[in-house]
């Protein structure tokens, strides 16, 4: 990291921070990204790709950001704060925001700085726009199990949490 | 858990197991969802949701199925295995499949079914399709940052480990 004090900045220092992350972790290996949770100029976690070194392909910098947040304010919800990110989230790290209920996500780079740089967020984020019987992976719903059940458990448990 | 035995499973056995993980999860006031990483009908790794119990809210069963599968391989790659799940998987969790570079996803409710308990997926696949300044949570490039530098240093890296 680095010696910037992550209180009272606004979206371009916490931008710059996101990225210095980045660079950070890429100089050591790691993926170049970096990302970070806030609220109101205030940082209250960061996180770096930790893919390779933690061997969890989930492991992009957002979610784990996102995790530390959450680890740190003892919650499931980023409702509030700001997720700020090197780069523009993958699929999997936007929907991961969203389920999280950040207010706003703010980043630098694009996907296709990043596709340049040889990752798939671009290839996956045309995957979404696609029809699925073109997809490379199948996706399939099999019909010959019936999924509802445990819907019916949820809803009929009063000790549900929901989110 | 249950005592099937997780061998030589074929994809509707391999379903009802995920769906009794999903059924007992919701039992136990956890979200309904299960899902396991198998190949060859063998299973390798299970995942129940655990977002409410874990104060994670990426802790869906396809995820916590995918990071299990990984720590007990030792490795962040999955090709070759399939993830099958009690329900279609979210964007998070679909993303999150490509990224662990899965053969095929098989499942059996799905996001409707998911939608109809009250969860979130159909609404996110929707903002998927929809253009962002509709979306309720801004997500925004912000121009006043370079965020490339991090991909020169990470290209520049010979040590670096591709995923």
């Amino acid at each position: 990291m680095s010696d910037i004090r992550f209180t009272d900045m606004d979206d371009i220092e916490l931008l710059a921070a996101a990225v210095r992350l980045a660079q950070d972790n890429a100089t050591r290996g790691g993926g170049p990204f970096g990302a970070l949770i806030a609220r109101e100029g205030e940082v209250i976690a960061t996180g770096s790709n930790r893919v390779t070194a933690n061997l969890d392909p989930t492991a992009h910098a957002e979610v784990t950001a996102i995790r530390a947040a959450c680890t740190k304010l003892g919650a499931f919800s980023l409702d509030g704060y700001v997720l700020i990110s090197s780069c523009e989230p993958c699929p999997m790290c936007l929907a991961s925001a969203l389920w999280a209920r950040v207010d706003r996500i703010v980043y630098a780079a694009d996907r296709d700085d990043a596709a340049r740089a040889g990752f798939d967020d671009t290839a996956f984020y045309q995957l979404f726009d696609s029809p699925r019987d073109t997809w490379p992976v199948p996706v399939v719903r099999h019909a010959g199990v019936d999924g509802t059940p445990p819907f019916t458990a949820w809803l009929n448990n009063p000790d549900r949490t929901e989110y």
